[in-house]
């Protein structure tokens, strides 16, 4: 046995394009938050503790957090946090990936609550800031997915949102509010759309950059 | 004229898979710092001010700083601000988006250097320290991506920074040495083998997680 056929390669062996390797309708998302303070430890884990997670799937690792369940279930989990993690004057960022129909997905590590009730929208609906984004959505395995970026980045113009397009991303800004409800938007659209797609968001908040 | 008719929509008209919109070998990222400190602008802008650019065209913005370049001239002037923004028992992350061959990419803002002599390398290539890491590398426009993905995965194994595949990422661990000579071997393998790809990295140092 050679020293390469020891190693535990891995394959995606049975992987295809267009078959989710998970048969419900997962979405999931990844997460970090990046409190610039040296306080950063009491701000990350008092915002994670603070959101209702008893309808998604969720963990915790060195990197990220990451919430997988129903798409509504787990923006409303991430929207919470976010907002929970908001401190004025302090500048933070958060990084998230969110993604359907991975190929390499398996049903494990999610929950699927039955209904639509959101458990933190109530508390955090009426709470404003401004917010800096990019995002950057990837469709995977369809050779026409320029089509579908334009898709999402006009919706986020009829959102009111959108800032401008610039290299390797769109800017976004606006009201976390209307960030969200955009995310919502653009993510039923998705997932309608796309068998397998990722959308990468970054926020920033009180960033001491001039505009 | 409608409502509609007169906002600024995009189109990404003659774009087309395959078909990259820059002609020349333009390899680009887009980065973030986050360094968990009251002290992040001085950590920022020290590292940003101590990289020596003169191969690559760059610009800083309210979210990222950007490179664009000769594929190792990028890499290069990322991996320096990394080293240069690293401080001895603070965490940080940087957040980067590494990419190649977008349909809507131009020529403008870029410079293509002639020669390959590494500007940066000579005064980092000694420097070391422990860094936690995920990548997710995005293949576009071909259904079998997911073998693309498994190359670029095994590498990682090949070259001693493999820890394991889990939601969304795959999850790496080494040396800053060892993580960024991976990332040239990945970025010369996806130059090479697809039109337009892209590699998102996250960094982490100085976590006060337990493993």
């Amino acid at each position: 046995m050679s020293e390469n056929e020891k190693k535990p390669y891995v394959t995606y062996g049975s992987c295809a394009c267009g078959c989710s390797g998970a048969s419900k309708e997962i979405t999931g998302c990844r997460f970090s938050l990046s409190p610039m303070t040296d306080r950063f430890i009491e701000v990350i884990l008092g915002a994670i503790e603070k959101v209702h997670t008893e309808k998604v799937w969720s963990t915790t690792d060195k990197l990220s957090t990451i919430y997988r369940g129903k798409r509504e279930h787990v923006l409303d989990a991430l929207k919470a946090c976010m907002i929970h993690a908001y401190q004025e004057g302090v500048h933070m960022t958060m990084e998230a990936t969110v993604s359907k129909g991975c190929p390499g997905d398996t049903d494990a590590e999610s929950y699927l609550a039955e209904d639509d009730a959101l458990l933190n929208e109530p508390e955090i609906k009426d709470i404003h800031f401004p917010v800096n984004c990019k995002i950057s959505l990837y469709p995977m395995g369809v050779p026409d997915y320029m089509k579908y970026i334009a898709d999402v980045v006009n919706m986020s113009i009829d959102c009111g949102v959108y800032d401008r397009s610039y290299h390797y991303a769109t800017i976004l800004e606006g009201d976390v509010q209307d960030l969200f409800a955009y995310f919502d938007k653009a993510t039923d659209y998705c997932g309608a759309n796309l068998s397998h797609y990722i959308l990468e968001i970054t926020l920033s908040v009180n960033s001491p950059t001039a505009d």
